[in-house]
């Protein structure tokens, strides 16, 4: 795919996100054009963008990586013009995003990818205002962006196949991880889960039974820990012991029904319970569970070892919670 | 405390949570008695603690720890006769942990602790079926018990302040992290965030807009890989940039009204508003969020080089998903 390889990139908006964005692309020895209409926008990306140095420097750099590859544009339409790959952060708003993109889309080159880092709205609905909406995608990163490797990459109705591609080739080179999302959701996948974790969270606090750093603790020396490595399907299919996930939703799946959160599960059906367990099956094949067992043992030994350096006395009793 | 440390120690049902706790308990040089019915108990068992050693002989152990320490009693009234603590282990039934509680509190010292790792039930309902139910409280562990630190210690209305207390000696010998939860609910306060995650993955797969490896990938390489030194809050505390929380809920408070999950949000108000603010000052007391920001990165730059030896190619674009 190197034809899609890029040497310039354009983000429009520069708050926490589009900081991390530009960091990322610098990193990569991308030349970057920026746009935020605050007047001190820019003052404010160079100082996100010297913190986050360091730890691109020590995760490895692309030889021609610079910070003074940064330029800040006077107008929007500077700041995409000419550039192969524009990213979009402004506040999470149709209408704002709306018109955000519309001006993007004008000024934008023809073949241009415009990537949005919305992370509830659907590709379908922000494409709608722009001219050219072959070349949109959803591409929803995580904070901070120069460091964690996911992004889902979302297609909207009119977005072409050839643009989900040249999306897929310009994250990758950017190092990361991208996630194609086949169906259009609000949330797309990631927040539809750490939305639910934080509503729940929320209902906790709201109804007294715990404080905020009490729910913090109890999320991360469990569930959190093995969350690093392994995610809630693989996770319940090692809780299954040898049986896997077919023992694990015999013994579990009746705990669908009780109050153990606000949120109603689905009805636990034969062809649900297929999905899952050829799913974890599959996500695992000629994998034992035992060898499984032992990589997640190995890895929270050394996971409990960093995070005693992080947090002193994180994974003891002595420490603070 | 050291009046409370134990030398003893009977674990009742011994699946892949009783077995974690028998591991745990010899690694800290305790002689643990066991009881399971099933006739091919006390070998899975054998063979279980010998696969979790090595972690734990690595992880560092109590000079005396030994493999030796532990018997298999014949009856459950052998196995808990004498021991200062009794940990219930078996299936998530609330007559079957009724009524094996019921035998364990005949059997047991008047003055020892009994914790049951009910995962859901409260420990109001599971006391009620115990003589003596001062004794008892309810300690939830994660799955690998052996290596994970947490354990959360409720208490029913009939426990004693001083079982409390002593429960919480008893796991912080065992090298834990007890969280006392102050208020019983259904689910205790990890398994509702655990459970809501969950519920929200198997709505992603019911309604065919993810397989279990895509939600899984979703999760781990954003929100997980934060999870593992950050909790809910703490995590969107540091989404927020330099406002802080303050400045994160003004942001996306109003998503807590969209469908992001199938999850029915509390309403956000100002009273709760203030509680989860506070909350996160609070915890992070005396650190700003430029130094919270700086561990979180080099914690994740280490996390990123630790998966990398795990799962090969985890945080690049070229491994596997």
């Amino acid at each position: 795919m190197m034809q899609h390889t890029i040497s310039k990139a354009a983000v429009v908006g520069t708050g926490v996100i589009g900081n991390g964005w530009i960091a990322r692309c610098l990193a990569q020895g991308i030349q970057v054009t920026a746009f935020d209409p605050a007047p001190e926008a820019e003052a404010k990306t160079r100082e996100a963008v010297a913190r986050a140095w360091p730890y691109l420097e020590k995760q490895g750099m692309h030889p021609e990586a610079s910070i003074e590859n940064l330029t800040f544009a006077p107008t929007l339409a500077e700041a995409v013009a000419g550039a192969p790959f524009i990213q979009e952060n402004v506040p999470e708003r149709e209408a704002l995003k709306g018109g955000v993109l519309k001006e993007i889309a004008e000024a934008a080159d023809d073949d241009a990818v415009i990537g949005s880092s919305t992370s509830g709205l659907k590709p379908s609905t922000l494409q709608a205002y722009c001219t050219g909406p072959e070349r949109f995608v959803v591409a929803h990163p995580f904070n901070p962006v120069y460091l964690l490797p996911l992004v889902e990459v979302v297609p909207g109705e009119a977005t072409s196949t050839h643009s989900v591609e040249k999306a897929q080739a310009i994250y990758e080179q950017l190092n990361m991880k991208p996630l194609v999302v086949r169906k259009e959701i609000e949330g797309h996948i990631a927040d539809r889960l750490i939305e639910a974790l934080w509503r729940e969270s929320l209902h906790l606090v709201n109804d007294g039974i715990a404080t905020t750093e009490e729910v913090d603790t109890a999320f991360i020396y469990g569930a959190g820990m093995r969350y690093a490595l392994m995610g809630p399907f693989l996770t319940f299919h090692l809780a299954g012991g040898e049986g896997g996930m077919g023992h694990m939703l015999k013994q579990f799946g009746p705990a669908l029904e009780l109050p153990w959160t606000k949120l109603k599960a689905p009805e636990l059906t034969d062809a649900l319970a297929d999905q899952v367990i050829q799913g974890c099956e599959s996500q695992t094949e000629g994998i034992s569970i035992t060898d499984l067992e032992d990589r997640r043992d190995e890895f929270l030994l050394r996971l409990n070892e960093l995070l005693e350096e992080f947090w002193p006395g994180a994974n003891v009793s002595k420490g603070p919670l």
